[in-house]
């Protein structure tokens, strides 16, 4: 993993071995350099980040699962997160970023999240892990349409496995099936959740210029494809984006059954 | 994963998809059934249930780790571990055996070690890694050369990956390198943790008779290459596996420079 200075302004590194395109070139792409490549290495940085968290989390999970079978289930979800995490580091690496440095940037963030919404049953886990993830990986697919298209294209392949959501799904049913207790204490668990990530995203396109430019590009996209990129910094994540990931929250919930 | 019922003298299910040989064959190998299955489905179910708590393990440093670097490179290390559980599992379910039931019988004994070896700081957590799954490895590895070849191989393939033990002797040796109370303290720990890691060989020898026909076979073979498979259950581990294990552990903490 390189040590290298996340500086924008850093040159592309020469070509290593003939026949591999420079850093941040894809086949058929236009080296990504510049502010580009800053704002990608910041959003890439929060799904690495992101990824690396819901590792450690599942991990937790899987010493803490009530059977042997979830265990292994949990463990292989786990084992995916280094995966899908190593590639976007590589990704980073490949844009001239420091892997390192893009990842901790978010720690304390992520962490005043698990502060916040301490679960203290088993479902209650659950439902933070596909709630807090659901949320965020709708965010980051939604921020990533504003990168260049070869960084765009791997957060929506790395996104797409939905595995983990579906065990959620499946064990949350289950449980939730005849206990109306239960269900009412998930649906206000969920509300809760739902209310701190969306604080998060806020305080994320608050904190990182690059994330909010890149929301910015990518909502201003939707509505006039022919614009220029914004270069000013919204304040706050525009009320479409917390309305998008409000509505993906409500079809969650509603696979679960709950009220949202 | 099968949910089959964990029966040595289960017939071997029919062959699936043309060309694939039937269940516990590899290509040029007798098939392997009735006890000779049963003792292989045991070792294989301690080498899966090792790997299985390495991960849990490995996870639990990444949360831990003082640093990003170290965080990242323990999370692929427990990544790597669910890759050889699974690999473990699936030669279980190929023998006839329940994968499940065969990684779980194992829980008591390892749930034992960990309750009477809580490591109170980082580098004891590190050394009992190193010590604990160094006993184990070894033990593995011996139990399976008493195992059909295609079993053994595979133990041997999986277990030759030293890439964690390195980190580990890299971070003790910086740690010890001027610290002489650290370094007493930690071949102090290093001398508890291997008698406790002895007395669960021991014990995974005197309860599961499969493990111990296993090591019986192991090592007479290699006294007498020519003599018949013995069939009695020794009471405990011979002498010879703890000296052979002794003499390993020694080795190992020799490469810290801490006395064994």
């Amino acid at each position: 993993m390189t040590t290298r200075a996340d500086d924008p302004a850093a040159p592309v590194p020469p070509t290593v071995a003939g026949g591999t395109p420079p850093a941040g070139v894809g086949p058929g792409t236009a080296p990504v350099t510049g502010q580009d490549a800053a704002d990608a290495v910041e959003v890439l940085g929060l799904v690495a980040a992101l990824e690396h968290r819901a590792f450690v989390r599942l991990a937790a999970d899987t010493a803490q699962a009530p059977d042997v079978e979830q265990a292994l289930a949990l463990s292989r979800f786990a084992a995916a997160c280094t995966g899908r995490r190593d590639r976007v580091l590589a990704r980073i690496d490949e844009l001239g970023g420091d892997p390192v440095a893009a990842l901790a940037r978010f720690d304390q963030v992520l962490d005043e999240f698990d502060d916040r919404t301490p679960s203290s049953t088993w479902w209650e886990r659950l439902l933070k892990a596909y709630v807090g993830y659901g949320v965020a990986d709708d965010f980051c697919r939604l921020a990533s349409r504003g990168l260049d298209p070869r960084s765009r294209d791997l957060v929506a392949e790395l996104l797409e496995d939905a595995s983990h959501a579906e065990l959620v799904v499946r064990e949350l049913d289950r449980a939730c099936a005849d206990d109306e207790v239960l269900t009412s204490r998930l649906a206000l668990w969920g509300r809760r959740l739902v209310g701190e990530a969306l604080n998060v995203v806020q305080r994320v396109v608050q904190q990182r210029p690059g994330v909010a430019r890149a929301v910015d590009r990518a909502t201003a996209d939707e509505l006039a494809p022919q614009t220029a990129p914004v270069a000013d910094v919204p304040a706050q994540a525009p009320a479409r984006v917390i309305n998008e990931l409000t509505a993906e929250h409500t079809r969650r919930m509603s696979r679960l059954h709950l009220t949202a």
